[in-house]
């Protein structure tokens, strides 16, 4: 199985579903800039949008979109239980890795974080941040997981508020997102992944300022 | 099972596949302006954004986010084979629920269809289209649906793209897709969707006016 990834991109919920699993897995990067692979093949012949992240399972399949690689990450380790079992529990998974999909990363990150969108695109995007945050931390607030126990929406949840850090939006007017996401901040499994794709993305900045 | 919803709205996909399913539901008309229900109450209450779909479930549960519900009416009515059985199928099935909720949903039509999003966000989220309907134009030459046969994802993308009428979106550049639809809207299940909801919808403009 290998992924397609991009440093601190919304890729990296998988690294951290496949960490949590203890997968073997193999981590390609994918540069979403060049749309280059590292041995110089074109992105886009494995993600026709030329976006991470993408997953190439072990029969070969390419597969796309965070909620659909999760899962299959998920329900093909399942002795890490990443996903709830029964029925009412995975499909409050998916309502919750469809919100964050929707209504998190396309409506409010990605034009907060697209150095092209137009300010009134970043406007539009963060009007609608207060709602969708209040929400969240009226939910979380006394929970430490968004479903009973650790799963892969927490993995795509901390993936996508971490980004929050280079937005104006200040995190502070909501404690228990606050508090969430400090704790998960010291799980091994995510402070691995932060600390390695975080070194990468540090390289990568470095090497476009030099080019 | 009850369904808020409102007419026309992305909760139509899921009056589709109750339709195909053959099921039993309550349908209850939110209104997503005045975030009223029929009998005056708060649909807050309900749907924590005020947003639609939410489907009420016989044991009580309150479910949002189209992804999730409209898997759950799948798993609901298996008899209905509006999901595929097996492992990697059901991971595409999400790949395309995502696909559509994310790219297309919340990227491209939510600013196109807000009438108070700025003129800016609106030539962002144009901007996007050619890419993401190209992209599902090309898999769609040749084929009927998303996946081998009917799924919840082709309501949900004929949900979605229906609304490109009332957009500057012109499909004709886009033969397969508008083939896609055009073939959907003579499907039972869409047809009696569309002409209720559509008259309902009509209603409610007139409503509004005269308000």
């Amino acid at each position: 199985m290998d992924l397609y990834f991009s440093p601190l991109a919304w890729s990296m919920a998988t690294r951290i579903a496949l960490y949590e699993a203890g997968a073997e897995a193999g981590y390609i990067y994918a540069n979403t800039r060049t749309k280059r692979l590292p041995d110089g093949a074109d992105f886009f012949a494995i993600s026709p949008l030329g976006m991470v992240p993408v997953l190439r399972t072990d029969e070969g399949e390419l597969l796309t979109e965070n909620a659909a690689i999760l899962q299959y990450v998920a329900d093909r380790f399942p002795k890490a239980e990443l996903v709830p079992a029964d029925g009412i529990g995975r499909a409050r998974l998916q309502q919750w890795l469809c919100f964050i999909g929707t209504e998190l990363h396309k409506a409010v990150f990605i034009p907060l974080l697209d150095s092209k969108a137009p300010a009134e695109a970043k406007a539009y995007a963060a009007e609608k941040a207060p709602a969708r945050l209040g929400y969240l931390d009226k939910y979380l607030t006394g929970r430490e997981f968004l479903l009973d126990a650790f799963s892969v929406a927490d993995a795509y949840l901390y993936t996508v508020l971490n980004w929050s850090r280079v937005t104006a939006l200040d995190l502070t007017q909501w404690p228990a997102l606050k508090a969430y996401l400090s704790k998960l901040h010291q799980r091994p499994s995510i402070a691995k992944a932060v600390g390695e794709e975080g070194a990468l993305y540090a390289e990568q900045q470095a090497r476009n300022k030099a080019a």
